[in-house]
């Protein structure tokens, strides 16, 4: 069902609302595109601004506040040369007792091209993209534990930076797997471009039921589990799991499964360590982890951009890097 | 008065604060303008973008909070190629204990180009035309119980899109006409524009005293009412009405002046229905009439970029449509 | 310390947190090329709009809500071209528990230019400037007590248009001393282009020790320290001073401090009369004054947006008026 909502009748990306069910083809086009808007040959790179989406409107539609991840949606979309108009729904036309719909109704009718959406419900991005009018694109900014898509990309195309042949790659992602919308849109994106192995780390409690469905290798120990390790994925903590009794304490927690110096020489020595922030230190990560030179964290941070960037040109214009 | 301050001293728009006092001419020509904005050869229709305010400032100055109607106005505005300000007064300056004159004082220094004011005190707009500086025009975006000039003009375009012919043009306003400034700004275009007959239905409590003085006639019964309209206008139902003892319960209100496709058979039989939503479902309206073929709701809001558009080309440049 | 922060190694202004430690020639350079950006050629004076900072992307980061300042500085930049993102800090990273710098290397990897920072806390601006990537430039917008240097070069650029020789300049700014980081930067900019005399005229209680270090003279009285004055400046009294038990009440404050049209007769007859704002009219000046001829109150406001152009382009780009 995803797979073709997310596709035009010729295979093109319409919709942005998960990787499941596209190709690997499709994803890596995706991250060749994003390769095409930073300008390695300055120092500091640079994001180049194509007007490839000059005359187009893009809506942020954040039932859920998030500055940042609506602050690099904004960036990414004004690189591009659209107008961005924010919605924080949360205080606005549904307090006048507006349904979702009339409010996705509306918006269509005053001309605009895209929605960014993120919620709290699984599933509204592409309930979005189901009712919407054929003429507008849905990007998914995360819905509820379900998907993060823009979010894997970005992983995935940090990933191909420093290690390019996943064929022989050996991912894991450690912390709170159950309710995080990241790391299930990570475990699609590896699995489709070919990781050899995705590896999620988490205490018992952290982790759904038949994870192993999802095509991962399983470990309750961090120590175990980082061996042979390429990339390490840290998971934000959501401290309130702990007031929930799935986790014991904070500094439990992070004894047994926090990242440090020490356990991050289990892995292979030219690992690196990602997190999608914002980060918890001291919780699920050591300060000097953190900001040690294995870790990639602020790259992310700017291929974010460039690949929302991607993302936008690619389901909005004709636009494509064939 | 309302008259001599909108106009400049040769005639050309230079406020919009209400349609009270302007000629058929002049509204005529803020609707001929909207129609150049709108390109009706592609499908779906779009929003032409020329650049007429380029290098032009336009002020949301929003007294009241409304998303949507800010949305549609900061559309029309960098579809023109302004920059927009927004400013939600009732959360910034004015906790400072600064006056609102001090606060537009302050603004037309900043070299802005026009104010769109939305405040809940019936004159606020007429008030900021009557003391800013002679550079700056007032867009009035609903001010009290007052007027609402650029709804009122999307309507009568919208109107005109189906019913050309004003001169046969019967026309119903369903609600609670008392506090609605939309009713209000409606009866002054229609009547300007030559309508045969615009016809208020409420029930008494809802309907302000010498209503007929207005150029409308007046029925308290829907069924009675709705004999030989061509275009049926319904009211959004503001729920605190009814804990203030006007109205009895919702559902008493819908079964006698909610709008069901079994009574909008009473009306001409291509009778149009319009809302300026946001809807309530079931309240004043039925979804399927609202979602119905004879329903022109969403038209409306496409109607009302183009509209602003043209409110703000006309009263900002020397721009005409002659 | 600060001079060199704000400096790049052949003395070019990088980041813009306080006069103090710059010289006469670089507050003269911000001067002289905001001047270029006023086209005083048309009337009223209109604001040029060269596109300087076009691709560049200007963060304000507010953490202390400031509707005023954050629209001079929107403006400002938009003028030049730039991109602006309002982030307020207040109710969103920090409410996720993420740190200040974590917020800002964030920020600084997807490629943003400048940060236009307010902050509560007394040198704010000077540690992110510490702490950002060499290509961000950091622009003071208000840290704590202690500077505001646009509001400073803005009062100074409107006092140069009045009174263009500054070795005869006798300056009395008046009030609250102790909090004003408005007054420190006063100071500091009026003393480095070598005014004859700055003079602070306040209750003992609203002067901090040892002002006379700061090269100033002092007076508790009024009507002594307005003779001889050329330019006056009125603080804006925080009404919680009152409750804090530093002032007995608001008529007495302005019985003793407030300047009235009789008040400002002992001053010299050509003196002019500003305010940062936002006024307190009744409190600190009376609203015959503050509207006055003498008053060049809104021509300041004015002149912010032309000194906000001319600092974020001295800053952000190689432009220089020589």
């Amino acid at each position: 069902m995803t797979t073709n909502l997310q596709l035009t009748a010729d295979g093109k990306l319409k919709h942005f609302l998960t990787p499941e069910g596209l190709s690997a083809e499709l994803l890596t086009q995706i991250l060749d595109t994003a390769e095409t808007f930073i300008d390695n040959t300055q120092s500091p790179r640079k994001i180049k601004s194509p007007q490839l989406l000059r005359d187009k409107t893009v809506v942020n539609l954040f039932f859920e506040n998030s500055t940042r991840t609506r602050t690099t949606f904004e960036l990414a979309a004004k690189n591009l040369g659209a107008e961005v108009i924010n919605m924080n729904i949360a205080t606005s036309a549904t307090s006048k007792g507006e349904s979702l719909l009339d409010t996705i109704r509306n918006l269509e009718a005053m001309f605009v091209d895209a929605f960014v959406v993120r919620h709290a419900v699984s599933g509204a991005a592409h309930f979005i993209a189901q009712q919407t009018a054929p003429h507008i694109s849905v990007i998914n900014a995360g819905d509820g534990q379900h998907a993060h898509p823009t979010q894997a990309m970005l992983d995935v195309f940090t990933i191909r930076q420093h290690k390019p042949d996943f064929s022989q790659l050996r991912v894991a992602i450690i912390g709170d797997i159950l309710h995080s919308r990241v790391a299930r849109s990570e475990i699609h994106a590896l699995n489709i471009l070919g990781a050899k192995e995705v590896r999620v780390i988490a205490p018992k409690t952290l982790l759904p039921a038949e994870i192993e469905a999802l095509g991962v290798t399983v470990s309750h120990n961090l120590q175990d589990g980082l061996q042979d390790i390429d990339v390490v994925i840290m998971l934000r903590l959501q401290k309130e799991r702990m007031t929930s009794a799935l986790l014991p304490s904070e500094s439990e927690y992070f004894s047994c499964f926090g990242l440090t110096e020490e356990k991050l020489k289990i892995a292979k020595p030219n690992a690196i360590v990602m997190h999608p922030g914002p980060i918890n230190r001291g919780v699920e990560i050591d300060s000097k982890v953190a900001d040690g030179k294995q870790s990639v964290i602020l790259q992310q941070v700017s291929n974010g951009v460039a690949v929302r960037m991607a993302v936008m040109a690619m389901t909005m214009t004709d636009f494509s890097n064939h």
